[in-house]
């Protein structure tokens, strides 16, 4: 690496300029502590000041010890947390916000954009396709580069979806499902290719369970994304523990990110520390590899640099903050994003739902009875502790769970507009708008288990089986 | 992980005890920088010392914070290397000793077992063969647990062999080729299947390498293992690079390894930064994996627990001390080692060969012309600096380069001893002791060079395919 902090800095990242710093503030330690001769302590101190300046001028920012660049930041532990910010990472969303976590607030600080109305009309305009009620809706809020890849389709460039969930139990909720929805209605109005990466070895090394017992998740987990309606001839769905050991192209790629992240990065963008096992510390690289198309062979005919898109929850953007750090140094294409909200629990839109909470969600194995008796009893409402009161002074559906969740389910705009008008003006009850989810997760929830039924093990491994897809490359 | 810590600290390694006080000192020092209530602190500090003391009992040793145990450390960098002591890691060999590193106290150090006269005999009576001269002549001085093997041998019960070597560049010299002509002994006298990997990954994440490259270099050097007449039918040659992208069990194992050896421990063992990438951080794994006969389930029908023999040079037992303190976590056999000394350069025993400098010993690729050039030229010699003082007081056969490389290649036990007598009282020149050597060498190169040219691409497909062997298990 060149010595003067000027020549080359230009080209560096936030991330690589905040690397920089660092090393350069270890040397300056070790120097003194080294008692080295003092010119070249007073050099290095220089080149400290210099690369602070340029750390400074990049980002905007006072280089701070410890603290990767803003927009790296992901708030962990809560050490670097701001008072009133929530907390949101891939293993915690928090929020004292009973609306929920704050997005325009979570756009500025990851450094990610609001997909707006014109992002919107451009996407209607490409595709020909009425947007998903979920992009309506803003449940798909941000993206980074989005508008590259409807360049890219314009152009008759292709691209491809890659999305993913780390199978944690055998039970998923209905909140799993948000983004495999929108990437089945993604792929369809772009018809485009898909994989999907069940990331196994992930829970094996976060949970106390073996890799049997991960690997069975996976293929369990496959059936209901299966479930979801993707085409077999265009979507691959993989397990790393699987994967990994039948790819030419996953490994090498792996590798490559791998040689280009350093503990100090991860330390800073995930949080973790000196007592983490290598597993874990490693492992962003195994999320990170599955955006560069080399990684399957088998579909892009060997091709690198066909572009990514990525639908996600937003607690997963770390790893393709990451992943977008790291690609032009290695010479691949920067993967775009769509980035969904949270679905919320039953209880209240503070937290994400937990899969290890049967009580925090609508499950896929759920009976309509079950339905029915956890949304009366657990859905949090939006209205008045009377009768009376509701009627005089209406519900509130900014924190009314029954209503989010039809937000996310009821695909008729004009009724969920009565709906809400309704509740808001108190002429609908809770007990009423209940009965309307019910009726709405009860029959969603039915032909899912009904769907699921036909997706035999057959099935799962032909999904799951390296092969073409239908598309040339 | 129990909150007691005498209930069942004893069944901990001396390295999981390590992490333990590391952590709990971790613990302590949160609650007192988050002003924790008085009792919860106190309640922490007592398990602490309570910790320390099993610590203590465990290993003799004191708990220093940043210092493992003592027979799981590596001394990196020189900063905990005691004055006098040699600087042996699998990146570094140092001694200020003309005679080479003090292999005795290596042992001593690393916690091994001499090999020592009732193994070389029981290794005879095992066999029915003679003891290779690595063996007889203390170049093969060091191992663990070999008894076991031979145990296991004498009942029948099956084991493996594993070796390796990471493809820095094309060109290896005679040196690298001393474990592959042990292990080549060893495999016919027990007549055992044996893997070979060529870390190509490695030598990516330490090197400015391109995957190819390194990829390209592993092929190359195969060719090399190869010519010195290994069995298609009984070995597999893997490129990490390939292999992990073609094997069922080699990365469950990998990531099973890396659940369980936190980034204090790698710190510990092989002097990690935070400044490292993540990719040297998990390397160990996929260095330790191939110790268990799961990551190889062509060769062993998917059994596990076949215990695995590593001959190999003495500085690659770091990632075998870590693969046997994880092995029982995993359920496991841990891996037996037989340790070599390290092949001097010409320039005399004070460091390892390095194949980056072309005069630091005598290449694969060498002609006779260079090769007796290279011995005249840079061999350093323990002869005296006149021929009158020669005569008068002999040579010194412990520095004499020449005398040690005849130690390694000159099979013929008599003649050996003739030249080292007659060497030592002065009756044999340095130019004649230098002339029998390039007498030895010079055959020795031309006849693997000639070995070699056999060696297509198609071979090298052969023994890089995964198949079974033919052992059947």
């Amino acid at each position: 690496m060149a010595d003067s902090p000027n020549c080359d800095l230009k080209s560096l990242s936030p991330l690589q300029l905040f690397e920089r710093v660092t090393e350069q503030g270890e040397k300056v330690r070790a120097l003194k502590a080294g008692k080295a001769p003092k010119d070249e302590i007073d050099a290095a101190v220089r080149m400290l000041l210099s690369l602070k300046l340029s750390y400074k001028t990049t980002t905007g920012q006072d280089y701070q010890a410890g603290l990767p660049p803003k927009d790296l930041v992901l708030i962990n532990n809560g050490t670097t947390k701001e008072e009133d910010e929530d907390l949101v990472d891939p293993w915690n969303v928090q929020t004292s916000n009973a609306k929920g976590v704050d997005y325009d607030k979570l756009i500025v600080r990851f450094g990610s954009s609001k997909i707006d109305t014109d992002l919107i009309n451009r996407i209607e305009r490409a595709t020909g396709q009425k947007p998903h009620h979920f992009l309506r809706r803003g449940i798909f809020f941000s993206h980074r580069d989005m508008d590259q890849v409807l360049d890219a389709y314009e152009n008759k460039k292709p691209f491809y979806l890659y999305t993913g969930r780390g199978p944690s139990s055998q039970a998923m909720h209905v909140g799993h499902l948000i983004p495999f929805m929108f990437t089945k209605w993604l792929q369809e109005v772009f018809d485009v290719p898909l994989v999907i990466q069940l990331t196994d070895d992930e829970k094996y090394l976060w949970k106390d369970m073996t890799v049997e017992k991960a690997y069975e998740y996976a293929r369990e987990n496959a059936k209901d994304i299966i479930a979801c309606g993707f085409d077999v001839n265009k979507t691959f769905i993989f397990s790393d523990l699987d994967y990994l050991g039948t790819s030419a192209g996953f490994y090498k790629n792996i590798v490559k990110v791998q040689k280009h992240v350093t503990f100090n990065q991860v330390k800073g963008i995930f949080g973790f520390t000196d007592s983490d096992c290598i597993g874990k510390i490693s492992f962003p690289a195994i999320q990170a590899a599955p955006s560069f198309s080399s990684s399957f062979p088998q579909i892009f005919n060997g091709k690198e640099n066909i572009q990514c898109l990525i639908p996600c929850a937003i607690d997963q953007d770390p790893y393709f903050r990451m992943t977008r750090d790291v690609a032009p140094r290695i010479g691949q294409p920067k993967p775009a994003l769509l980035h969904s909200v949270f679905f919320p629990a039953l209880q209240g839109a503070q937290t994400k739902m937990s899969a290890s909470d049967p009580n925090s969600s609508i499950f896929l194995t759920d009976t309509p009875k079950q339905i029915k008796t956890k949304i009366n009893k657990h859905a949090f409402s939006g209205g008045r502790d009377t009768i009376e009161e509701h009627r005089k002074y209406g519900g509130n559906c900014d924190v009314d769970v029954s209503f989010m969740y039809l937000t996310f389910f009821l695909e008729d705009d004009d009724r969920l507009e009565q709906l809400k008008q309704a509740y808001t003006s108190g002429e609908l009850l809770t007990g009423e708008l209940k009965k309307v989810l019910i009726e709405t997760m009860q029959p969603l929830v039915a032909a899912h288990q009904e769907r699921r039924k036909q997706v035999t093990d057959e099935i799962v491994k032909q999904f799951m089986t390296p092969r073409k897809l239908a598309f040339e490359f």
